[in-house]
């Protein structure tokens, strides 16, 4: 496992607002009961089929056992949005994650399985094939529990039949700005899709950061999910970008001035909360959106605002444990927020 | 009048704590009435003898008649503290400056002549010298109007015997941030002298710089004066040293980030208001003081203090009136900053 690169390494499409976009696939194996209900020794057999599955595949992936790992990394993959709080914390789990980190599959979460795909920008199409394929292959060898009334059957209602969910992480400061943020949250909703701070609740959000989903997987194809999970960001995306071409229009100098003096603190602090170094961080995205910050690639501060969180900070350091001195944490994320910037600005950033 | 260089443009001795230093002797022409009771006929003649003296002297000094001067140009000599609020109001004023802005002489103020000398840094003898000798120079073609009992005779009692009034700016951030500087304030109060901050009023001053001086000219001889303020002056370079040790001790880390941050905010904002700028410089000027930041001299901070008041930055865009644009103001003044600190920054600031 590694904490400075994954699937928020690399830049990708529209990637101005849409910061990620992921697909999850949930499975359940014919003649076990549903996680929730399993024993130990059941548990136990669905992670060996599925395991054994997984390594008749051309891919390669890790299989990553919770229990032999220090709690610190575990947390590492919750950071990254690779397991959930829940299965971070459960006994006896199992995640299994391809060598980019984009690929994984979570072993008796709420299901057997839950296959997952992740990249930055907006990509379902993309990410939903990659994850169909894997999840084709692996009907090789395992017997998918299924209905032709229900379609695929899962431990939730919700999750049943195509057992897809797709959604994307969407960047809307300057709809948070204008305050319409609101607006545009009830249209979604309206639409019959469901969309949440990602870093907060109601209507804020840190960062202004919002991710926008399906609440249902049943009734619906694969295909009208995605594309209407598809649609309803791509909206969103314009509606922003509109908000930010009115907001340069109006005030244009104010813009700049916060955009360049997070951008500046950043590169400049010794000391800096999580809170605030994602605050700034939505700043500086907004700033090289805007184009107003030239020097620096939208990657990296989508990287930064999954490796600046404190258990990614903790691993710098080496510390094991929850009782790092929280000055020591602060103090390292401005480190590691200072040479990454300084690493991706040109020398003339001065002038 | 220039308005990028001045008395406040060089280094000086204690420059990390002692800003600058100035010296004032007030004299009367014997003949005539004070200031406050005399014609306008009795004013321009003193103003004619007292050019006629400063013409016949070695130095060249520049007339400068504030009556034909633009409202603006006034205000940068108050800025610049060469001339006092009163002086820069009223009607048919003289005041005469020398070539390097740091002995000047305001005319028909509260006395017929307020010879006076200001520098950077703690240097109360070397400046009481020079106006000393311009003082016995002019002696040679003016008669001015003392008596043996009283001393040199002024219009207000408090100026009368010496004329001298010898004062020290301060700056004293640990004082304040270590919750000492009421006391000192006392301290200084309990030595007779009177201290008083800059830019504010009490014990709070923005910026933190804090103005120590006699309250009386009488009653002591000049060399008594300049004594107890300098030693005074010494005292509270000391105590403030002693804080900025403490608390480099204790918070170090702390502290870094605040001067960078400054640093930092400084060299990226694109608007600031007088009153952040000012807030800001202090910080830098503290961190220069104490090492953190070495790329950059103390007399930039200074110059930039006085430079980045409003009046020089309205002359800097040529607008004669206090109509302009308090948003094109702002962002003049982060320009001028921006500019000032690169263009004393080293290529390596970013490492």
């Amino acid at each position: 496992m590694r904490i400075d690169e994954g699937w928020f390494s690399s830049s990708g499409a529209e990637d101005d607002v849409a910061v990620s976009s992921r697909v999850r696939l949930a499975r359940n194996l014919f003649g076990f009961p549903f996680p929730p209900v399993m024993s130990k020794e059941e548990e136990e057999q669905v992670q060996r089929e599925v395991t054994e599955a997984f390594e008749k595949l051309k891919y390669s992936f890790e299989a990553i056992y919770l229990d032999r790992l220090p709690p610190l990394e575990r947390k590492i993959l919750m950071e990254q949005n690779i397991i959930s709080q829940d299965f971070c914390v459960s006994p006896n789990k199992l995640v299994l994650l391809s060598g980019d980190g984009r690929i994984s599959a979570m072993v008796n979460e709420d299901d057997h399985l839950r296959l997952t795909c992740m990249r930055t920008g907006l990509c379902l199409q993309e990410i939903f094939a990659a994850v169909d394929e894997l999840d084709s292959r692996l009907e090789g060898s395992l017997h998918f529990a299924a209905s032709i009334e229900w379609g695929y059957l899962t431990s939730r209602l919700d999750n049943a039949g195509t057992g897809l969910r797709a959604s994307v992480m969407l960047h809307m400061p300057a709809l948070v700005t204008d305050d319409t943020i609101g607006w545009a949250l009830k249209r979604i909703n309206q639409m019959g899709l469901q969309i949440k701070g990602y870093w907060g609740d109601g209507d804020h959000s840190l960062g202004d950061m919002y991710q926008i989903s399906n609440p249902l997987c049943i009734g619906y194809r694969e295909k009208e999910i995605l594309a209407s999970v598809g649609e309803a960001a791509r909206e969103l995306v314009e509606y922003e970008r509109k908000a930010r071409e009115e907001s340069t229009k109006s005030r244009r100098i104010e813009l700049e001035d916060r955009v360049h003096r997070a951008f500046g603190v950043l590169k400049a602090c010794r000391l800096i909360s999580s809170k605030e170094a994602i605050t700034l961080l939505s700043t500086v995205r907004l700033g090289i959106g805007l184009g107003m910050i030239s020097e620096l690639g939208i990657e990296v501060v989508t990287s930064l605002m999954i490796r600046a969180q404190k258990a990614h900070i903790q691993k710098m350091l080496d510390q094991m444990d929850d009782d790092t001195d929280n000055k020591l944490v602060d103090y390292t994320r401005a480190k590691l927020i200072r040479h990454a910037l300084e690493g991706h600005v040109r020398e003339d950033n001065n002038v």
